[in-house]
């Protein structure tokens, strides 16, 4: 089950009706997933801000590093000009090469884009390499054009898929997980959706319970035990509230609390990015707005707690989506990585009357 | 009771034989509090790395910001150089000219600095509006050099003290906390000490449950559900390991996880600031150190997961502490601001089977 | 003579009529100098970015910081809602907490403040310890209120004066200029207008040819030849182009290379610190905007570079103006710290036909 | 001839024995240059900190922005980790992923890796769209493997070579350049060298005179003259001196003062980035030092400014290099790119008395 479907609910705002980024309109997630013999376990996610030309009518974005070991591409701009131009591509940390050539072959393909010279893609990545052997680099750009071109809006797959096929999270199997919430009217009704890319570490807590490994008591609890801390997360947050850059980047850096609450200390081999952008159209780059005096809206600093109190939630919740959709995948040398007993740790929280 | 005498016990690591701060070697800690007439609640907290001569003797340090609404002063040089080379101290938010008046009035005339024209004063503050008449700015540089020389190792007072006098926590009287833990030998045996000034909110949380003011059933929750989020917190870290600025500010920055941990969301209309410096002689930057080619210690990158961890628990308990140990306290408006009802809350805990 | 009067001009773009920071539409400067007996040398400069209530309505605001060996107040804040909401006190560096303690005072006692709470004073600062009895910190509360109640409109008093009393710069006198430039109407037509303290040092170029001391041949030289490179620069920026807050930090930046052009290298000892604001109404944060969703203007990324090669070019001529409008001046162990010798750099410039 | 030969030589240190990058013992440069057919006028240049296993034996490194409208790749684990583990690859802007995937391929094949499944590799770019067809996308990871098994100490080629094959630098033919100083024995002795892909514009200004394309008078200048001040420029600095990643990224930063001296406001399209490294023994990271507790060497803070002068010196020559030794290239639309007439330019800097 996804977990609020198993009553596993944080926080005191509601989801929308997917529960995913793709709540927020416009917003279009497509995956693809390497298996291949014995030792190929990988994939990649594209996230698409809205379904027009990208490059030319460019999201306000921002962006915040938990921990920056990691190999994510493209900030440095998105970081100077406030906006992103691509869709942002989800991957392996050695495959980020053949996912932004991907990106920027897509790019200039656009129709519109035949004059561009110039393209940020933005690419992300965990390493797979507990599960994936990651030193193939399987990964071409023809994957991250597919992921791309598979994008859709509508519900998200979530678990052991794309960009989360070879990843652990905890010790247990991590992967793909999303999560949404709606603003109450009288706090703008917006939608704030994040995606997530899990393979960190630390001491997993579900709504606040520590779920320790041998606590789950199953065969499985001994590989989870033993898991290193290290790894990576990746967040991507979407909202349709109309903000500047400069809150798209505090709405980021709120998305590590979220990280928090599930057990992460941020580990020093853990590369914790996170990235949020806006789809309002009154918000949006457009080539007119780009080249001349124009008036954008602005939702005042003084109105962004409710919006930060999403990000926080939602990325909780996503992180548990991500655990819960997991899949059993087989590693590299052999090794089972387990989806976390999901019945039992619901069983420890049902006795701990963290949920019902 | 401190939140551990009761039970509450966050986190995988032991805290030092003070669960303070001033299990840190060398670290001294001193109050002032004003408590004059109907108005003024205020106070001033001073934190001194060391007890030798600061100014000559540096101490490395490092800084984050969590959400930087707040007053915070010295940072620019911290940032630049690395390093600490004043007591810090902390106190209402329109008082940080004079805590910061009265520290290089102290500093100036310590002997040895007879030299000395410039100082980096650090302060920090949080707002205590709701409770002290801020306006009046009952602060005098006296009263910083007072927290100074009365800064002593040992026993750290909390709650209603110092620069916690005024503040509120959660919708409930907040103040001083401190909290440290001793890491196993195997990670090198560092301990870590956290001190916090809490004036913050959100949805409290401890030990990951949810202690909503209308559970604590008490006529006193009725101020605590109406609480803004806003407000600030201070967190200040000592270690004794031998870290570099850049892993000191690395530290600094997990210390939020914690303060996510308790329910914060770090909303916009908070500062919520993190300080980190090491007390390790093999790093201090001595007089003759700063004037030549030396060898200076280094605890690596790699090793470094065990000391955020510490910071982030360490962090979390200081905040109970400060709950735990603050006193009703009557307002600027005759409001009364009342003690979390820790005897409900540990109720709900004990329910909830978080604790025993 | 000012700079420019004795042909001294650099860059490519025209000044405005005042060639000032005032020359910015609603822009004030006020000075406030202190000379006691032998040894106080000292003052501070109020810049306000305009005469309404700045509080209520603050204008946006980017900061950046070339080397901060400084201590100035205020940053954090700026960079986090990039607004400010005061006025900008510049001054020497252990009178910063009085500065500051003025600044929150006037502002709270202006009409409609009445219930603030919460101040965030900017203030910078040089050291002026060379000449000025620095440790003695003549700077009192009233001496900021005073410079910010004297800020006028009109032509600014550059040289020795307000917070260029007592500062130091390529090893002569330096103290307090001002310029500006106006773009051209196809470049928006906009003013760009920098005020500086300068108190730095490095190898002393004027338009781009270096004034080495001794080639000016006077006994003032001595002193200049062995001035440390040490000290600060304070670099003000006001624009009526309506700005986001990260254009106005992009702007703040390019203003070191103003700096770089006069021969600094950002010694390790200097305080070198920017911010810029924008005056326009469209991007005023007045109360109504800072409530709920407004349209605030929005000058595009790709129409900035005029803008930052004004800067840079104001920058640049504002150092020569505080130069060039400086007084010798007695410091504080009888040493004199002489004018740059005017007639003689400007026969060099003349020699190398860097001017006419 | 290099621009020292012809007597242009800034500042007041001299260069090393190379007047190049390689001066700093260990530093090793490999250039791949690709023509082919009428359009394509691209290339990689390799910069290698030294000659043993790089990730094994990670060196400090600094990351500074000056302005990030660029593609970059690698920066947030150098600002996380403060150190170096490939090489520095440079090349055009749509080719960052091939590099990349080079340097990766590269890196896991060197002796000793073979267990490695995490590579942070630094790329930097200029975009070469004018002269070079970039939609082509030409440069294949061999290309960058080939510039790194080509790199050599010793002197360095310069000039349209290399990822300075297609660019443009102030509407004249750009490239690669590099220059070194050497300071005084009293500020340690140390090497500071400089290398640069230059691609931006501005207002050309050589030994602080400005160049005006028509003062040039000829046929060329009309090219030069229509030139977008856009464009990028990439900065790579290495040093002897052992220090911390902190002063790497302060040495970094000035660099953009020596960009200042040539004509640069760093524009809006420009990607102006800069590394710098250590070569020290003492302060590399080797495998036993990330282990355990090591003891570093440390220049310290107060001796950092000869450092910074020799960054901006070097980096300002490096540049005039890069015009001066560039050649005629004719570019994808029949364009021809020249060189900035060194003559002419050499023959207005003696009638200034810049040279002799």
């Amino acid at each position: 089950p996804r977990a609020r479907e198993a009553g596993v609910a944080p926080g005191i705002y509601q989801p929308g009706p997917l529960n995913a980024i793709t709540d927020v309109s416009g917003v279009q997630v497509g995956h693809v997933s390497l298996i291949e013999g014995d030792d190929i376990r990988t994939g990649v996610t594209a996230i698409l801000p809205h379904g027009d030309n990208l490059y030319q009518n460019k999201v306000p974005a921002g962006y915040a590093q938990g921990n920056g070991y990691g190999k994510m591409m493209g900030t440095t701009q998105v970081i100077e000009l406030g906006e992103l131009e691509t869709p942002v591509l989800l991957t392996n940390t050695l495959s980020v090469p053949e996912a932004a050539a991907g990106t920027i072959e897509w790019t200039l393909a656009q129709p519109g884009n035949e004059q561009v010279r110039s393209v940020n893609a933005v690419v992300g990545e965990t390493n797979d390499g507990r599960i994936n052997n990651i030193r193939l680099r399987a990964i071409k750009p023809e994957h991250a054009i597919e992921a791309i071109n598979q994008a859709v809006s509508g519900p998200v797959e979530e678990g052991s898929i794309g960009a989360g096929m070879g990843t652990v999270n905890f010790g247990w199997k991590g992967g793909v997980g999303t999560s949404s919430r709606v603003l109450p009217d009288e706090n703008g009704g917006f939608t704030v959706g994040v995606l997530v890319q899990t393979n960190y570490g630390g001491e997993l807590h579900i709504m606040g319970v520590p779920i320790n490994a041998e606590a789950l008591n199953t065969a499985a609890a001994r590989v989870a035990q033993e898991a290193s801390p290290d790894g990576s997360v990746m967040i991507i947050i979407a909202t349709d509230a109309p903000l500047s850059d400069r809150n798209l980047e505090r709405l980021a850096k709120r998305s590590f609390l979220g990280l928090g609450r599930t057990g992460s200390a941020m580990s020093n081999g853990s590369g914790d990015y996170a990235l949020a952008f806006s789809t309002a159209e009154s918000v949006r780059r457009t080539t007119a707005r780009r080249a001349m005096l124009s008036r954008i809206a602005d939702w005042p600093n003084g109105e962004m707690t409710p919006l930060f109190q999403a990000a926080v939630e939602a990325t909780e919740e996503a992180v548990y989506n991500a655990l819960f959709k997991a899949s059993d995948v087989r590693g590299v040398n052999a090794e089972r990585y387990p989806q976390l007993p999901v019945s039992a740790a619901l069983q420890i929280l049902r006795d701990r009357r963290a949920i019902e």
